[in-house]
């Protein structure tokens, strides 16, 4: 595992508040105290929500009003009373995860933005035992409270792969025996089609705009969910986790 | 098909202004323009964003700036420079709904509140031909702006049918024949096994809390999705898109 460097401090630039990740709400800040590998700088909360809290020792915990609380986290964020402010965990190299289990599937992310999808992926990802979620270093969203609330605890289970070039990276999971699924809905074949009876790496694209063409190019197939033509696509969370039960139902029945 | 009356008055009450839903985004406002039932009482945006619409005749309609058009709908929501105030969908009944095309499953929310999620499942119900979604009027989120967006488009493809009692509306549908599938975490049958081969009722509860007692107790059976014990559950919007393609999948197979 590589070791925090200067990735991680450029990271940082993109966060919340400019520099540490801060997670919000019960699942988020649970999950990153029970994660041996998460570093927490320190944890705020109202002195009913840390009261449910297993509180870890050598951490600064201060107890603070809900109105302070709002102020320390993005607007509006449902903190339920407990903010932590972490460090990122260290990066982790694409290699070190294709050497797991290869019924594990991977999930890459082309340009994805939305904070919101991107932890709901993390969130189906853990459900269905993704070996990594696969991201590009310049167009994904930093490792931030937003992501971390819709994640409810996943960014702590599943391992977060930036790359510094998509389609590199896919060339990696080629060689080390994945087949590459790139979600498209213009595809012919369906999604259910196109899975295979080894290791696969599910490739989704940006709403609205897809994969882009060298990323698709990168795939062994591209596939479709096969959904109405009453509506032009499916939310990218919503297709991810579609696709991820499939690829596990798949496995199953092989 | 009703006619609106008392309860869409009171239904009002709880909309983004205070009266009528505003729409915003080009996929809820296109759709929107394109729905003969919907009745659209303005449209405000900029010329750029205007001039890629089909407007509709006798509908009023004004350029407005984007700092305008932010002050008309809810804080930071994307607009994508265009808004426009509709009325409520004339209420429809569920009887109206079942007499259709029994393939078509119907889904159920008991207490699902959050207006993102409700949105992304309409999203995913006319995505794979939902009959219709079925929820208790007191609990939950009215027509609106952040509904539309999040159901892009859908809203004006999907019945939305509010039943005053949730387990007399499972009755019904009992009668009428549909095999009504709970959505449950602890349940020992996965959804795969539980799917029959009749039309099918899908009902899924709010996060954290599931089900209630008395609407899973009009379930025929309970199922749960075959997620990871890593993680304690779905997204309800992942969970609601995974269960209405596995049911699309199961009728096709049968």
């Amino acid at each position: 595992m590589a070791k925090r460097g200067a990735r991680n401090r450029q990271r940082n630039a993109g966060l919340d508040n400019g520099k540490f990740p801060r997670f919000w709400g019960t699942h988020a800040v649970t999950a990153a105290i029970n994660n041996p590998e998460r570093q927490i700088r320190w944890i705020r909360g109202t002195r009913e929500a840390l009261g449910a809290f297993d509180l870890p020792p050598g951490v600064p915990v201060e107890f603070a009003e809900v109105a302070d609380l709002g102020r320390m986290v993005a607007r509006d964020a449902p903190h339920q009373g407990v903010v932590a402010e972490v460090e990122p965990l260290d990066d982790m190299l694409l290699a070190d995860v294709m050497s797991g289990d290869p019924a594990r599937p991977l999930v890459v992310l082309d340009q994805v933005t939305d904070p919101h999808n991107v932890g709901a992926i993390f969130r189906s990802a853990a459900a269905f035992d993704a070996a990594a979620v696969i991201t590009q270093d310049r167009h994904a969203p930093p490792e931030s409270g937003t992501v971390a609330k819709a994640a409810s605890g996943a960014l702590e289970i599943v391992p977060w792969i930036r790359v510094v070039n998509l389609a590199r990276a896919l060339e990696e999971m080629a060689a080390a025996g994945y087949w590459r699924i790139g979600l498209d809905g213009d595809a012919e074949q369906t999604l259910g089609d196109a899975l295979g009876s080894g290791p696969v790496a599910l490739v989704f694209g940006a709403e609205g705009e897809g994969l882009r063409y060298n990323v698709a190019g990168h795939c062994d197939v591209l596939a479709r969910l096969p959904i109405s033509a009453a509506i032009e696509s499916l939310n990218v969370s919503n297709a991810a986790a579609i696709s991820l039960y499939a690829a596990h139902i798949n496995a199953r029945n092989d």
